[in-house]
Protein backbone atom coordinates (compact mmCIF):
# COMPACT_ATOMS: atom_id res chain seq x y z
CA UNK A 1 0.00 0.00 0.00
CA UNK A 2 1.96 3.32 -1.20
CA UNK A 3 -0.11 5.66 1.58
CA UNK A 4 0.47 9.49 0.83
CA UNK A 5 1.38 11.58 3.49
CA UNK A 6 -1.33 14.20 4.72
CA UNK A 7 -0.63 17.33 2.88
CA UNK A 8 1.33 16.07 -0.18
CA UNK A 9 -1.28 14.62 -2.36
CA UNK A 10 -2.21 14.96 -5.84
CA UNK A 11 -6.48 15.93 -5.81
CA UNK A 12 -7.87 15.64 -9.41
CA UNK A 13 -11.49 17.70 -9.30
CA UNK A 14 -13.56 17.44 -11.78
CA UNK A 15 -15.13 20.43 -12.80
CA UNK A 16 -17.53 21.92 -15.63
CA UNK A 17 -20.07 24.52 -16.28
CA UNK A 18 -22.47 22.99 -14.21
CA UNK A 19 -23.23 24.46 -10.54
CA UNK A 20 -22.88 20.98 -9.02
CA UNK A 21 -19.11 20.72 -9.77
CA UNK A 22 -18.08 23.88 -8.37
CA UNK A 23 -20.17 22.78 -5.58
CA UNK A 24 -17.94 19.66 -5.08
CA UNK A 25 -14.58 22.06 -5.42
CA UNK A 26 -15.84 24.35 -2.94
CA UNK A 27 -16.71 21.07 -0.74
CA UNK A 28 -13.30 19.54 -1.64
CA UNK A 29 -11.17 23.34 -0.82
CA UNK A 30 -13.01 22.99 2.90
CA UNK A 31 -12.84 19.65 3.89
CA UNK A 32 -10.00 17.95 1.60
CA UNK A 33 -7.80 20.44 1.52
CA UNK A 34 -5.59 21.47 5.26
CA UNK A 35 -4.57 24.78 6.01
CA UNK A 36 -0.66 25.38 4.62
CA UNK A 37 -0.97 22.00 2.85
CA UNK A 38 1.41 20.90 -0.02
CA UNK A 39 -1.77 19.34 -1.55
CA UNK A 40 -1.99 20.01 -5.51
CA UNK A 41 -5.50 20.82 -6.57
CA UNK A 42 -5.67 19.37 -10.54
CA UNK A 43 -8.40 20.74 -12.00
CA UNK A 44 -9.66 18.90 -15.21
CA UNK A 45 -12.29 19.98 -17.65
CA UNK A 46 -12.90 17.47 -20.66
CA UNK A 47 -14.68 19.32 -23.82
CA UNK A 48 -17.71 16.88 -24.95
CA UNK A 49 -17.25 15.66 -28.30
CA UNK A 50 -19.28 17.84 -30.60
CA UNK A 51 -22.26 15.41 -30.97
CA UNK A 52 -22.89 17.00 -27.44
CA UNK A 53 -23.14 20.58 -28.76
CA UNK A 54 -25.12 19.87 -31.96
CA UNK A 55 -27.64 18.30 -30.01
CA UNK A 56 -27.38 20.77 -28.16
CA UNK A 57 -27.88 23.52 -30.65
CA UNK A 58 -30.76 21.68 -32.16
CA UNK A 59 -28.84 21.06 -35.39
CA UNK A 60 -28.06 17.55 -34.96
CA UNK A 61 -28.25 16.98 -38.39
CA UNK A 62 -25.48 14.53 -40.26
CA UNK A 63 -23.07 16.50 -42.77
CA UNK A 64 -24.22 14.56 -45.59
CA UNK A 65 -27.38 15.67 -45.11
CA UNK A 66 -28.99 18.34 -48.28
CA UNK A 67 -29.35 21.06 -45.57
CA UNK A 68 -25.45 20.21 -44.20
CA UNK A 69 -24.04 23.31 -45.04
CA UNK A 70 -24.95 24.68 -41.69
CA UNK A 71 -21.69 22.37 -41.07
CA UNK A 72 -19.72 24.16 -42.76
CA UNK A 73 -16.09 24.70 -42.08
CA UNK A 74 -17.01 28.10 -40.22
CA UNK A 75 -19.82 26.62 -38.26
CA UNK A 76 -17.47 24.05 -37.00
CA UNK A 77 -14.72 26.35 -36.56
CA UNK A 78 -17.29 28.74 -34.52
CA UNK A 79 -18.25 25.26 -32.19
CA UNK A 80 -14.34 24.80 -31.40
CA UNK A 81 -14.45 28.27 -30.62
CA UNK A 82 -17.56 27.78 -28.45
CA UNK A 83 -15.98 24.76 -26.43
CA UNK A 84 -12.75 26.28 -26.41
CA UNK A 85 -14.34 29.88 -24.70
CA UNK A 86 -16.54 27.91 -22.11
CA UNK A 87 -13.37 25.65 -21.00
CA UNK A 88 -12.03 28.79 -20.09
CA UNK A 89 -14.49 30.46 -18.33
CA UNK A 90 -14.67 26.89 -16.36
CA UNK A 91 -11.18 27.35 -15.34
CA UNK A 92 -11.41 30.94 -14.76
CA UNK A 93 -14.32 30.27 -12.16
CA UNK A 94 -12.86 27.30 -10.69
CA UNK A 95 -9.32 29.33 -10.13
CA UNK A 96 -11.35 32.25 -8.61
CA UNK A 97 -13.50 29.79 -6.03
CA UNK A 98 -9.62 28.16 -5.32
CA UNK A 99 -7.77 31.32 -4.74
CA UNK A 100 -11.59 32.78 -3.01
CA UNK A 101 -11.10 29.74 -0.70
CA UNK A 102 -7.87 28.18 0.21
CA UNK A 103 -5.08 31.33 -1.20
CA UNK A 104 -1.78 28.93 -0.29
CA UNK A 105 -3.09 25.54 -2.57
CA UNK A 106 -1.08 24.95 -5.99
CA UNK A 107 -3.16 24.60 -8.67
CA UNK A 108 -3.05 23.17 -11.86
CA UNK A 109 -5.32 22.71 -14.88
CA UNK A 110 -5.71 20.39 -17.98
CA UNK A 111 -8.10 20.36 -20.46
CA UNK A 112 -9.10 17.47 -22.24
CA UNK A 113 -11.01 16.66 -25.69
CA UNK A 114 -13.66 13.62 -25.25
CA UNK A 115 -16.20 12.17 -22.91
CA UNK A 116 -16.14 13.39 -19.68
CA UNK A 117 -16.29 9.62 -18.46
CA UNK A 118 -13.56 8.46 -20.19
CA UNK A 119 -11.34 11.65 -19.97
CA UNK A 120 -11.55 11.70 -15.85
CA UNK A 121 -10.71 8.25 -15.69
CA UNK A 122 -7.84 8.21 -18.08
CA UNK A 123 -6.83 11.27 -15.72
CA UNK A 124 -7.19 9.82 -12.82
CA UNK A 125 -4.46 6.99 -13.55
CA UNK A 126 -2.34 9.36 -15.80
CA UNK A 127 -1.74 11.72 -13.06
CA UNK A 128 -1.68 9.65 -10.09
CA UNK A 129 -4.28 11.26 -8.52
CA UNK A 130 -4.63 10.24 -4.59
CA UNK A 131 -8.45 11.17 -4.92
CA UNK A 132 -10.60 12.09 -7.37
CA UNK A 133 -13.49 14.72 -6.21
CA UNK A 134 -16.82 14.84 -8.53
CA UNK A 135 -19.81 16.71 -8.65
CA UNK A 136 -22.92 14.49 -9.00
CA UNK A 137 -25.51 15.16 -11.57
CA UNK A 138 -23.13 17.08 -12.94
CA UNK A 139 -24.69 16.24 -16.55
CA UNK A 140 -28.23 17.62 -16.72
CA UNK A 141 -31.05 17.03 -19.57
CA UNK A 142 -29.90 16.50 -22.84
CA UNK A 143 -25.95 16.14 -22.36
CA UNK A 144 -26.76 13.39 -19.22
CA UNK A 145 -28.73 12.09 -21.74
CA UNK A 146 -25.42 11.57 -24.14
CA UNK A 147 -23.18 11.61 -21.97
CA UNK A 148 -24.87 9.22 -18.33
CA UNK A 149 -24.09 9.76 -15.48
CA UNK A 150 -20.43 10.62 -14.86
CA UNK A 151 -19.97 9.94 -11.02
CA UNK A 152 -21.42 6.52 -11.19
CA UNK A 153 -18.75 5.58 -14.23
CA UNK A 154 -15.95 7.20 -12.27
CA UNK A 155 -16.66 5.62 -9.31
CA UNK A 156 -16.89 2.38 -10.84
CA UNK A 157 -14.14 2.14 -13.15
CA UNK A 158 -11.54 4.77 -11.29
CA UNK A 159 -8.68 3.16 -8.74
CA UNK A 160 -8.29 5.57 -6.94
CA UNK A 161 -10.85 6.96 -3.77
CA UNK A 162 -13.54 9.09 -5.36
CA UNK A 163 -15.46 11.37 -3.70
CA UNK A 164 -18.98 12.26 -5.09
CA UNK A 165 -20.37 15.61 -3.45
CA UNK A 166 -24.34 16.64 -4.36
CA UNK A 167 -25.43 20.09 -4.43
CA UNK A 168 -27.55 20.41 -1.58
CA UNK A 169 -31.45 20.84 -3.38
CA UNK A 170 -32.09 23.71 -0.83
CA UNK A 171 -29.65 26.21 -2.65
CA UNK A 172 -30.51 24.80 -6.21
CA UNK A 173 -32.48 28.15 -6.92
CA UNK A 174 -29.25 29.95 -6.76
CA UNK A 175 -28.37 29.84 -10.58
CA UNK A 176 -26.41 32.97 -10.76
CA UNK A 177 -23.85 31.41 -7.71
CA UNK B 1 -25.95 26.21 2.00
CA UNK B 2 -24.76 24.60 5.51
CA UNK B 3 -21.44 24.30 5.48
CA UNK B 4 -19.54 23.48 8.49
CA UNK B 5 -16.26 24.08 9.86
CA UNK B 6 -13.64 21.76 9.77
CA UNK B 7 -12.78 20.28 12.52
CA UNK B 8 -16.41 19.38 13.67
CA UNK B 9 -17.97 17.31 11.20
CA UNK B 10 -19.45 14.05 11.86
CA UNK B 11 -18.14 11.82 9.35
CA UNK B 12 -19.96 8.45 9.19
CA UNK B 13 -17.78 5.19 8.24
CA UNK B 14 -19.37 2.12 7.14
CA UNK B 15 -18.09 -0.59 8.29
CA UNK B 16 -17.87 -4.41 7.95
CA UNK B 17 -15.58 -7.38 8.43
CA UNK B 18 -14.38 -7.38 5.12
CA UNK B 19 -11.00 -5.74 4.60
CA UNK B 20 -12.24 -3.35 1.88
CA UNK B 21 -13.76 -0.89 4.83
CA UNK B 22 -10.99 -1.47 7.16
CA UNK B 23 -8.84 0.29 4.40
CA UNK B 24 -11.90 2.70 3.77
CA UNK B 25 -11.40 3.59 7.42
CA UNK B 26 -7.69 3.47 7.33
CA UNK B 27 -7.78 6.32 4.24
CA UNK B 28 -9.94 8.59 5.97
CA UNK B 29 -8.11 8.92 8.90
CA UNK B 30 -5.42 9.52 7.29
CA UNK B 31 -6.27 12.19 4.96
CA UNK B 32 -9.47 13.35 6.11
CA UNK B 33 -9.61 14.00 9.82
CA UNK B 34 -7.39 16.60 10.55
CA UNK B 35 -5.06 16.35 13.70
CA UNK B 36 -6.51 18.30 16.75
CA UNK B 37 -9.85 18.75 15.17
CA UNK B 38 -12.98 18.15 16.75
CA UNK B 39 -14.52 15.77 14.29
CA UNK B 40 -16.65 12.88 15.41
CA UNK B 41 -16.21 9.52 13.48
CA UNK B 42 -18.91 7.94 13.60
CA UNK B 43 -18.65 3.95 12.98
CA UNK B 44 -21.91 1.91 11.81
CA UNK B 45 -21.93 -1.39 11.34
CA UNK B 46 -24.93 -3.43 9.93
CA UNK B 47 -26.01 -6.80 10.73
CA UNK B 48 -27.10 -8.39 7.53
CA UNK B 49 -30.46 -9.99 7.15
CA UNK B 50 -30.75 -13.70 7.82
CA UNK B 51 -30.89 -15.01 4.64
CA UNK B 52 -27.77 -14.17 4.09
CA UNK B 53 -26.18 -16.10 6.87
CA UNK B 54 -28.38 -19.11 6.03
CA UNK B 55 -27.25 -18.95 2.24
CA UNK B 56 -23.37 -18.39 3.59
CA UNK B 57 -23.89 -21.36 5.89
CA UNK B 58 -25.17 -23.35 2.57
CA UNK B 59 -28.26 -24.10 5.02
CA UNK B 60 -30.91 -21.92 3.03
CA UNK B 61 -33.41 -24.73 3.75
CA UNK B 62 -37.02 -23.31 4.43
CA UNK B 63 -38.28 -23.76 8.15
CA UNK B 64 -41.73 -25.41 6.29
CA UNK B 65 -38.88 -28.12 4.80
CA UNK B 66 -39.54 -31.85 6.23
CA UNK B 67 -35.75 -31.62 7.55
CA UNK B 68 -35.99 -28.00 8.45
CA UNK B 69 -35.76 -29.03 11.76
CA UNK B 70 -32.06 -27.25 11.80
CA UNK B 71 -33.66 -23.76 12.01
CA UNK B 72 -34.68 -25.03 15.59
CA UNK B 73 -34.61 -21.93 18.04
CA UNK B 74 -31.20 -23.15 19.00
CA UNK B 75 -30.32 -22.62 15.40
CA UNK B 76 -31.87 -19.15 15.41
CA UNK B 77 -29.95 -18.43 18.29
CA UNK B 78 -26.84 -19.35 17.35
CA UNK B 79 -27.23 -17.57 14.45
CA UNK B 80 -27.81 -14.43 16.09
CA UNK B 81 -25.14 -15.03 18.78
CA UNK B 82 -22.66 -15.39 15.48
CA UNK B 83 -23.99 -12.06 13.76
CA UNK B 84 -23.59 -10.10 17.39
CA UNK B 85 -19.99 -11.91 17.82
CA UNK B 86 -19.07 -10.95 14.16
CA UNK B 87 -20.34 -7.28 14.89
CA UNK B 88 -18.27 -7.07 18.08
CA UNK B 89 -15.03 -8.32 16.29
CA UNK B 90 -15.48 -5.70 13.45
CA UNK B 91 -16.53 -2.43 16.30
CA UNK B 92 -12.98 -4.24 17.90
CA UNK B 93 -11.02 -3.83 14.88
CA UNK B 94 -12.29 -0.46 13.93
CA UNK B 95 -11.89 0.99 17.25
CA UNK B 96 -8.26 -0.45 17.14
CA UNK B 97 -7.47 0.79 13.86
CA UNK B 98 -8.81 4.66 15.21
CA UNK B 99 -6.90 4.40 18.01
CA UNK B 100 -4.04 3.21 16.07
CA UNK B 101 -3.99 6.30 13.28
CA UNK B 102 -5.52 9.13 15.52
CA UNK B 103 -5.40 8.85 18.86
CA UNK B 104 -7.38 12.33 19.52
CA UNK B 105 -10.48 11.94 17.03
CA UNK B 106 -13.62 10.90 18.83
CA UNK B 107 -15.69 7.64 17.72
CA UNK B 108 -18.67 6.58 17.82
CA UNK B 109 -20.38 3.38 16.93
CA UNK B 110 -23.93 2.44 15.90
CA UNK B 111 -24.88 -1.36 14.97
CA UNK B 112 -28.24 -1.41 12.98
CA UNK B 113 -29.81 -4.68 12.07
CA UNK B 114 -30.85 -4.33 8.07
CA UNK B 115 -29.59 -4.54 4.59
CA UNK B 116 -26.67 -2.66 4.66
CA UNK B 117 -27.77 -0.56 2.00
CA UNK B 118 -30.67 0.79 3.89
CA UNK B 119 -29.38 1.12 7.06
CA UNK B 120 -26.45 3.06 5.70
CA UNK B 121 -28.55 5.32 3.45
CA UNK B 122 -31.03 5.66 6.32
CA UNK B 123 -28.08 6.44 9.27
CA UNK B 124 -26.12 9.19 6.92
CA UNK B 125 -29.88 11.32 7.03
CA UNK B 126 -30.80 10.49 10.83
CA UNK B 127 -27.06 11.33 12.29
CA UNK B 128 -26.75 14.29 9.76
CA UNK B 129 -23.78 12.93 8.76
CA UNK B 130 -21.06 15.45 7.10
CA UNK B 131 -19.43 12.63 5.24
CA UNK B 132 -20.37 8.99 4.12
CA UNK B 133 -16.97 7.07 4.18
CA UNK B 134 -17.73 3.73 2.38
CA UNK B 135 -15.38 0.63 1.24
CA UNK B 136 -15.98 -0.74 -2.84
CA UNK B 137 -16.83 -4.02 -2.81
CA UNK B 138 -17.46 -4.20 0.57
CA UNK B 139 -19.27 -7.77 -0.08
CA UNK B 140 -17.60 -10.39 -2.23
CA UNK B 141 -18.85 -13.47 -3.41
CA UNK B 142 -22.49 -14.82 -1.95
CA UNK B 143 -22.94 -11.49 -0.20
CA UNK B 144 -22.23 -9.03 -2.64
CA UNK B 145 -24.79 -11.18 -4.77
CA UNK B 146 -27.64 -11.03 -1.87
CA UNK B 147 -26.75 -7.58 -1.32
CA UNK B 148 -25.43 -5.76 -4.56
CA UNK B 149 -23.38 -2.80 -4.49
CA UNK B 150 -23.39 -1.12 -1.14
CA UNK B 151 -21.34 1.59 -2.24
CA UNK B 152 -22.78 2.59 -5.81
CA UNK B 153 -26.42 2.31 -3.97
CA UNK B 154 -24.98 4.77 -1.59
CA UNK B 155 -24.02 7.14 -3.61
CA UNK B 156 -26.68 7.25 -5.75
CA UNK B 157 -28.96 7.85 -2.73
CA UNK B 158 -27.11 9.49 -0.10
CA UNK B 159 -27.59 12.95 -0.35
CA UNK B 160 -23.89 14.10 1.62
CA UNK B 161 -21.11 13.65 -0.31
CA UNK B 162 -19.66 9.83 -0.66
CA UNK B 163 -15.96 9.04 -0.40
CA UNK B 164 -15.97 5.37 -1.92
CA UNK B 165 -12.38 4.13 -1.73
CA UNK B 166 -11.30 0.90 -2.78
CA UNK B 167 -8.58 -1.26 -1.64
CA UNK B 168 -5.35 -1.15 -3.68
CA UNK B 169 -5.47 -4.47 -5.68
CA UNK B 170 -1.61 -4.87 -5.27
CA UNK B 171 -1.85 -5.27 -1.61
CA UNK B 172 -5.01 -7.79 -1.83
CA UNK B 173 -2.84 -10.77 -1.08
CA UNK B 174 -2.28 -9.94 2.72
CA UNK B 175 -5.41 -11.38 3.70
CA UNK B 176 -4.04 -11.72 7.58
CA UNK B 177 -4.22 -7.64 7.83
Amino acid sequence: MTDVAEGERRILVAVDEGEESMHALSWCLKNIVAQNSKDTLILLYAKPPRAVFTALDGTGRRSEDPSGYLFSSETWAAMEKYAADVADCVMEKAKKTCRDLHQDVKVETKVEDGDPRDVICQMAEQLRADVLVVGSHGYGGIKRAFLGSVSNHCAQNVKCPVLIVKKPKTSAGSKSE
